[in-house]
């Protein structure tokens, strides 16, 4: 979170009053850090979100607990009485992140690219590398050895951590973070077959990124053929994951691990796509819909809803036998039309 | 595409000259860029491959529009007519690519050992690394902050973007391209058991890549255990795939993103692999065949054809019921047959 | 295999001593690297481990072959007797690894934090960052590029490849290698949503690293949201896999290409995952578990055993109308009920 100030502990007091919550207990009491209700000791804050871990609150040996109204009377300890005790967890989470960054300026290893502008406050890590013409915003970050391409343009607050990779001309909005190994802009997979060899389209797109999008570790996103790649804004997408040229994200569609969009997909907004899911190419999947683990979808989806593909695991005996049958369906599904018939034909004669 | 001059902007009649088509329109008409049909603008060049874009053509705003001859009487605009207007694309995508490519020569920045060989006109960006015994051919460009191994060898006007990984030993031909985050020479996976705990097994093999070979973002080609891994001539693969060791790929053959192929599996001849498909261990597959994305290929194929796996989607309660059918699959198929019999029987003691 | 002395080459009694095993042949041949048994040539070590090579045996052009006692007497060539060729093969295959290592001491075009503690012997190549806290026992080895963050405490004999990343207060034990493009610590994907936009939570847990680990390139493992993420010592994790936050890895668990592993899921001890699996989140995974290639994970396992789930590879025709009738499952197996209770009504009608 921007401006969230860390400091090495905080009184319950001014915890309360920074999140605007309720306090049940002793103001003038510090904690130092987060924990989970179960493993929670002294000078720690935990939270209850949950109602599966209800039982593990008589217990708790935290010294604060987030939680909500219903369990506040219940709580043995301080309790900072919160409507939806997860999202203040998630808002309290930065008072005690203690990552540390590159200091403000441009580290002496650094290379910046004498015509590159950089905004007040940057930090510019040990061996990162600011090519030509790149633009940035005022409080950006640049990890050590990551590299942003030529005529970037990166919004305020954003942040590119150790050894992600920016090709020319990549846009991205306001405080956006991109984690290790990320590559935005490379070549999207475009190629002309020529009497079999394969004759290379350059890439003369870019990706365009709005704000408050989060990347995560090693994904991909490629530049787009001839018009750009647009990730929307609040869009967040997890590690390893590889996003095709042109295709585009709507607004606060969250992407689990391990998933692929093949190219010019457009994907709506407030979708919610889990790990390790196929998208084929060219295809339009509408706002609001949820695609289950590891699901292949290979036509557009024009209505809101879950959808799935895959068969359900079983011991790898049993699969095998029925892994066979599945060659088999096609046939086992038309037998049964023929004894329906012939059943059916068995009672009219009967009859 | 090698020594494709970027110009500002072309005449039709150069581009005409250049790609030996004929025209049809002015030649003294400029374009400055490229657009699809429907986008483009005035100083646009654009294309017609797909006949489903047909009716984009009367009221496209390109100057300049190149398409096969059964369209060209159609065009409102300057034609540049071509037999193969995808193909034409392709090669002339190249004259609009404006990316920025590190200075020739090496920067102040990067590191070459000593004892390394560059040839004329190669490029070594900030940051980089070449270290000791390598040989780059000439117009080799090693992107910021890439790293070129121990006695590497690369080919003629070979581009490893930025962050690429090379291990010591591995040898590249010509044209190649390598984009950001891939590693080519990390170790096989190749453990041997001793009573619960794994002793490694050094991978002394390299990687061999032939010429005009085109490896996408994040993608990992590991070296052999004790032969090379070798990627063929013309190959094509896109991005976060991972080869395995000792796997063989045959020339022209393109690989969509996401794909897996385990340990010392031959892949043939102008194959077309889609994404995200998992081949495993110790297969031949042979010339010529196509697997669907997503298919997990467990045997070998010998026959060039179409090969898939895997179950269609459908809404996710629809799935969850047929899902559950499948671990009864080879029980539904005995029913059946017991049925069939139990018919037959009937059938056989009514007569 | 830390410690192996690697020569330009080996007199077979100097091998037989090394590995303890019993040499049959001349102790002055010599031997200067390893080859298969099919294209082994003179001053060439080979091993037979595979039964199905055994006839490649009477023909080889190896100057030595490990071999098992059953098989050495029919060895043409010197024969270095050993119960388990494969692992015998897997110690010496390090006497033969001519990998070439940064020099001892700090590369001078590295950034070392001043405050950071280097053990003795260690090698950090050129363009490393060891960031400020970071504590490097001895003879760790960092590679060209790669990232050692704030606070993070490296074991002893520990590798990181060119351009691996770890974030800030990451720690491993000894004798663990990194391979390049590995991201170690980034933040796990937790978000908590706020009427549709996803409220980021800080991960302030770390990743926690046994001895004696394997990461191949390009996998990720995210760093804890409140605890750590935790691998255990023995693990062998294969490229591009993704291990998500506060998962926990049990002692010498195996883990193949591709894999997936979601937030909070325990995985056991000693169990085999091959490539392209999923594993959904909150899951315990028991010991002694081997899942299948492109297994998808939805539940616990309780049972030590093998699992599987996915369909069969055949011909797209025949798949097509196989994957069609996949949706039409449950409907067939209420047809077959209804078939056998109209059969059995009938029948006892009939009697």
């Amino acid at each position: 979170m921007v401006g969230a100030v860390v400091k090495s502990s905080w009184r319950l007091g001014d915890l309360a009053q920074s999140l605007g919550l309720e306090l049940v207990g002793n103001p003038n009491l510090e904690v130092h850090s987060l924990a989970t209700l179960g493993s929670a000791g002294s000078g720690q804050l935990s939270f209850l979100a949950n109602p599966m871990y209800r039982r593990q609150l008589d217990s708790t040996a935290a010294t604060a607990v987030i939680i909500n109204p219903q369990f506040a009377s219940d709580c043995p300890v301080a309790a900072l009485v919160a409507d939806n005790p997860y999202l203040m967890y998630a808002k309290v989470s930065h008072f005690f992140d203690r990552r540390p960054r590159p200091d403000c300026g441009v580290h002496p290893s650094a290379y910046v690219a004498t015509d590159a502008v950089l905004g007040a406050g940057c930090r510019i890590g040990p061996m990162a590398v600011i090519e030509s013409g790149a633009v940035l915003a005022d409080n950006v970050e640049v990890g050590a050895g990551a590299v942003v391409g030529a005529n970037c343009s990166i919004g305020a607050n954003t942040t590119l951590h150790a050894n992600v990779t920016f090709y020319h001309g990549v846009k991205t909005g306001d405080r956006c973070t991109f984690h290790s190994g990320v590559v935005v802009g490379a070549d999207g997979f475009g190629f002309a077959n020529d009497q079999g060899q394969w004759q290379k389209i350059a890439q003369v797109g870019a990706v365009s990124i709005g704000n408050d999008v989060e990347v995560g570790a090693n994904t991909t996103i490629d530049r787009g053929a001839i018009q750009d790649t647009i990730i929307g804004n609040g869009v967040i997408l997890d590690n390893q994951i590889q996003i095709a040229h042109n295709v585009e994200i709507g607004e606060c569609t969250a992407i689990a691990g391990c998933t692929g969009i093949a190219g010019s997909t457009k994907i709506g907004k407030y979708c919610t796509i889990a790990g390790a899911v196929g998208i084929a190419g060219h295809l339009e999947i509408t706002d609001r819909v949820h695609l289950t683990m590891r699901s292949a979808i290979t036509k557009s989806i024009t209505e809101p809803g879950s959808y799935s593909s895959g068969t359900a695991m079983s011991t790898t005996s049993l699969w095998r036998k029925n892994a066979a049958r599945f060659r088999q369906l096609d046939e086992m599904a038309r037998k049964i039309s023929r004894l329906e018939k012939l059943l059916k034909s068995q009672q009219t004669s009967d009859q």
